[in-house]
């Protein structure tokens, strides 16, 4: 760590877990505007409890049904999200059988020859939507996300994109593709377009869907598809939402 | 600008003014945390509604207030604050008389110089608390702020910090201070020891309070002091926190 952090600050541990992410823009990562973002997610996350609440465990389950139902599920990745959970999110491929496919905002070629080899050398044995291979398009979509591998985002029926930008999720949608989402903001487009979105912090989501995928794995089809029918996104936004604002208690002169 | 955002992306405006602090990192003014702490106070001023609220204009009000019936006035300044306020904070400096000290959590020799560069180009004539003047201490306080100088902090009845950490905000106000914070998270420990908390953006807050103050410097020091007395920051931060409660609708199909 290059400063040091009071160890009796009273957030010490959120301070460390961004060195994580200043580690990542450090290795060519992350970009400086990833750091922010990752600043706007603290904040949601700190006004749920920082916890996985029951409306998110109940997205995680629906979401672990929706990528084993799948036909071809894919793993979008950006920065933050292998900077922060670059070895998690290779057991969750492994786990599901979705490979992984860089998509970045703030793209450019170094960057993300420097995820793919991150991921490498945790142990991904492909990474796709790199150089050459960003050669398919998705429609309606301005900026670089639009470039799209067409044996991964292309190819895709479901999309899990933790981290997400909403215009993007709109765009796959529109596309006719399922969207996992992962985002802290219940009134985000990402979280209002997605076809299932898990209001958590993706470092607590990624571990607990990878147990629940192994567990769903010795279901039949058919109840792991009652279990998607059954799940309402809005619904479960609202309870979120409802978790937000009725947090927190009444300031008072006796903190 | 270093990446192109799309001039459609429904957030492009806020994306721009990320910018400004990216160009403070690379200039030296800027540490990457900052930029993730500037991304915290981006979902809150997200969730007042990206504007100044009644209740901030009576927070700046009774600041401007406050400020002018202080003896010894002064404003703290960290890079967030340099790099997104430099030339405002000079004229708030001028209009209330009060000297500038820069304070950093993440300190180091070179970005205190950066920053005292940066604000001397911008126009101003000193800047305290920088290499040898950071002689005195604040007691009961860890880590690099609790280093001042001896004829700024040290020395100053009333202290204005903007996008400041809690516990230095209770460890001033312990010492006997005055502390007149901005901070967009009503809940903060900056927010609940403050005397007086303006919960609003700087960028928004800084040119309102300059006026408030040229305003007000014709009043006689009783009308003055009435108002600050009426001012009650604990009501004022219950009002903040009724806004994100109650700001938004309950989600619905039809967005």
């Amino acid at each position: 760590m290059r400063f040091s952090i009071p160890e009796d600050h009273p957030r010490a541990s959120s301070l460390k877990i961004r060195e994580m992410l200043v580690d990542g823009l450090r290795n060519g990562l992350v970009v400086e505007e990833g750091l922010i973002a990752h600043g706007r997610g603290e904040t949601f996350d700190y006004l749920i409890g920082e916890k996985t609440t029951s409306s998110a465990f109940r997205a995680i389950n629906t979401a672990a049904a929706l990528l084993l139902t799948s036909c071809h599920p894919i793993i979008s990745v950006n920065g933050n999200f292998a900077a922060l959970c670059g070895k998690e999110l290779i057991e969750l491929s492994n786990a599901c059988g979705a490979p992984i496919e860089v998509n970045l905002f703030y793209h450019s070629m170094r960057r993300e020859r420097a995820i793919k080899n991150h991921l490498q050398r945790l142990g991904a044995t492909d990474v796709l939507g790199v150089g050459r291979d960003r050669s398919a398009i998705v429609p309606n979509l301005n900026g670089e996300r639009k470039h799209i591998d067409p044996r991964g985002i292309s190819a895709a029926d479901t999309v899990f994109v933790p981290l997400e930008d909403g215009d993007r999720t709109e765009a796959l949608i529109s596309m006719g593709k399922k969207v996992i989402a992962v985002d802290l903001n219940p009134l985000s487009r990402t979280s209002l377009h997605a076809t299932i979105c898990i209001v958590d912090n993706v470092v607590r989501v990624i571990p607990i869907l990878i147990q629940k995928i192994l567990e769903l794995k010795s279901k039949n089809r058919d109840s792991l598809t009652n279990m998607i029918s059954e799940f309402d996104n809005f619904r479960n936004l609202n309870e979120s939402l409802r978790l937000i604002r009725l947090g927190g208690p009444e300031i008072s002169e006796t903190i």
